[in-house]
């Protein structure tokens, strides 16, 4: 029932598509879930992908357009006309998915497939939608939806959703309306079912429903949808009036990109790429992040350079240059990456800073004495050097104490104003400890040896 | 419409509780979304927990159960005794809620709740789910469910599903079986609306339906349900008899305990902990990684110290240790966040291992190359010393591809043998690649000031 996608597969169609076309091929194509063809077409060659899509039914090309990776979509899309667009791709498109395809047009070709739309009110409902920010409520939502007024019977409702029913796919929810439009609550197909032909919806509808406005952020979305356990979610302006809905499918999309962004950002990574990107692409996002670790880089050589008498003096510190600077970042990036998935998932609770620092200062001086004491037994017995031991075991404490705190306060802070949290984790992070570490390690050391 | 907690309100709900019960703001806690109750009494402190809990009414109590976190629904529950468990919370549940709730009650207290619930279908449903492991389809999927016949009347169904409505708070889809309750298609809400009414189901209904096994873990339904757009996925037994259905809310939580799981896993945090978390457990989390950590930056000092003659000769070498160290743990986490964000998402498409190496050998190349230019000019400015300069660069260049490559063999070999490719992430990549780059770096220091 379900499709394996395997490279046999791919080099199969692609002799088929070379070599002209197999009909009994390309009929078993068609009959695949329009995201298994988008998986495929994703995988074939620039001119294949072209072939492949021209052939495949129209209603069915429709739902792979919007399945397919972006670069590959926006390569069909370049293989269309605006007439063929407007009057063959978006007629049998969601409101949501159609906006979302014309969005991406540029934007002389925008116009030219908006005015090419021989339906009016289509159009309307598009440029309408065109008009919110994509990561908006107003740019999630799909305008297709049941509504019955609350003052219908059973009967009439029914009679009703046959009409709206037919312009649309999949029936989440019936919403209960009043004569201006304004969302009242919702009618479940179970109350529906339930009900006795004497009744009427406002008899019978469930009046607690949470909506959102359409200007409302889509990570907020995000965390309604979850939070409540919804699977749609309706969207109104600013005088209540039900104008369209969200799906959970969309969102999950929308969760999925956020935690990806963080774990992303955590790695060094300052794009959305993955591998299938092109050497150009990856390299670009990969760069910056390494010009930030050069520069720490950079800034630790000339920490060092700083005491390069007590190095001159005491050469054996150079041993312990890469595990202070190691276990400095280690630790900074743990307590940030806890600081920035409590502040994604709201589950930071109420603590004041000084008490969550008064915590993470706990933890690192566990974690720290433990660490500190293995090392410490290791120098003295490997090394036999009191002076060398004391300097870095003592320095590792400060060192994970102090990577601890500023992993907690500057995810923290940055939050405050509004900046990205997750900015703070990776090597950021990670490069701001190694600097600090060694200050701490050659001052530690500079005095220890001074004292002698 | 919507609830902000905040810290005002839980003191105002904490001095109600303490100063005896003050009606009017209990019943408005009670107005509240469960969601919103349990975001509250997840703050409180256990004894005020169990006491507001106590005093909710019994349907909206269970949903709050359900909502709160695992370590305070245990308090909940071990408040609780079996038959009330059984009598007053299980009954307002849907099965797959119920099963949870009594998987996490300890040995002896699960029998004791199932031989105390007196609806004996109840129980035996229960039962039966609690046969799935967690992590599977059978896990998460509750029992509730529409079903029609494949030779029933538009009418028929509906007065059949008027009946079964009646248990099920949401009606998602109706599923069309045979005889003996096998799985042969899907009827829309849609399609039921529009049916005529001497039509058959066998003549309206939808064929096409993906479903999943039984045992089918929960990772693979995640993927199958985001690929596919999917708010429900039916669940068959052996024989493609329909027995269940799981809902994309229940998923969200697999997908963002994956993603967040590798986001842990890459930060070097090697349980599911937030900072609500005790201490305790907080430094247990953290310590296994920085063992590593330690042990690799003991390794670094053996290696450092097999190089204790070029270093006495040369002691600026010392300055770019931090350098090399950083910058090959950066790029190995880069690599590596990019290879596990692939697989997770099944997004790296078909190339063999020896083109995705040759990609990553490119992209390091090129990052390589800048890094290194702006380190060889740096150090011919500020330190004027052609030899070191040289070292400096080539090594740089070296570590950054040695580093790629590593970090995208690793993961993908771990995949091979099914083990989670994360583990590779974060801090054992970032140990690994400092050791292999300090040997690199004093390996080419070595041959350099040897030529001399």
């Amino acid at each position: 029932m379900q499709f394996e996608l395997n490279k046999e597969y791919i080099q199969e169609v692609q002799s088929c598509l070379r070599e002209n076309l197999d009909a009994s091929l390309l009929h078993d194509i068609n009959q695949l879930h329009p995201a298994d063809i988008a998986e495929i077409i994703d995988e074939l060659e620039n001119e294949e992908a072209i072939t492949l899509f021209s052939i495949l039914d129209e209603e069915i090309a429709t739902t792979v357009l919007i399945e397919l990776e972006e670069d590959v979509r926006q390569l069909m899309m370049n293989s269309l006309n605006a007439n063929e667009i407007a009057n063959r791709l978006i007629p049998n498109m969601d409101s949501d998915d159609a906006v979302d395809i014309v969005a991406e047009l540029p934007d002389k070709k925008k116009d030219d497939v908006i005015s090419a739309i021989t339906d009016v009110e289509q159009a309307s409902v598009i440029v309408d939608l065109l008009s919110y920010p994509e990561d908006s409520a107003g740019g999630l939502m799909a305008k297709e939806l049941i509504k019955v007024r609350r003052d219908w019977t059973p009967l009439k409702c029914v009679k009703e959703m046959r009409k709206q029913a037919e312009d649309i796919e999949n029936v989440y929810t019936i919403y209960v309306v009043d004569d201006r439009d304004k969302l009242l609550g919702t009618l479940s197909l179970k109350q529906l079912l339930l009900a006795k032909n004497d009744e009427k919806v406002e008899d019978i509808y469930y009046e607690d429903v949470l909506s959102v406005k359409a200007y409302e952020k889509s990570e907020e979305i995000a965390s309604i949808m979850e939070k409540y356990d919804l699977v749609v979610l309706p969207v109104v302006d600013e005088l209540d009036r039900l104008i369209g809905r969200i799906t959970i499918d969309d969102v999950v999309d929308v969760i999925k990109e956020e935690a990806e962004k963080d774990y992303q950002m955590a790695s060094g990574i300052s794009s959305n790429v993955d591998s299938a990107d092109s050497v150009r692409m990856l390299t670009k996002a990969r760069l910056p992040w390494l010009l930030v670790g050069l520069l720490g880089g950079i800034l630790g050589a000339v920490v060092i350079n700083q005491y390069e008498d007590t190095l001159g003096l005491y050469p054996e510190m150079a041993l312990f240059i890469p595990l202070i600077a190691a276990m400095g970042g280690n630790v900074g990036v743990q307590s940030s990456a806890i600081i920035v998935q409590g502040l994604a998932n709201n589950s930071l609770g109420f603590d004041s800073m000084s008490k969550k620092l008064g915590k993470e200062f706990m933890v690192a001086i566990l974690n720290g004495l433990v660490c500190s004491a293995l090392i410490l037994v290791y120098t003295m017995i490997y090394k036999d050097n009191l002076d060398l031991a004391v300097t870095v075991s003592v320095a590792l404490v400060l060192v994970i104490i102090f990577a601890g705190l500023f992993g907690t306060i500057v995810p923290l802070t940055l939050d405050k104003y509004n900046i990205d949290p997750a900015l703070a984790t990776g090597p950021f992070i990670t490069t701001m400890n190694d600097i600090v570490g060694l200050f701490i390690y050659f001052g530690i050391g500079h005095i220890m040896y001074s004292m002698l």
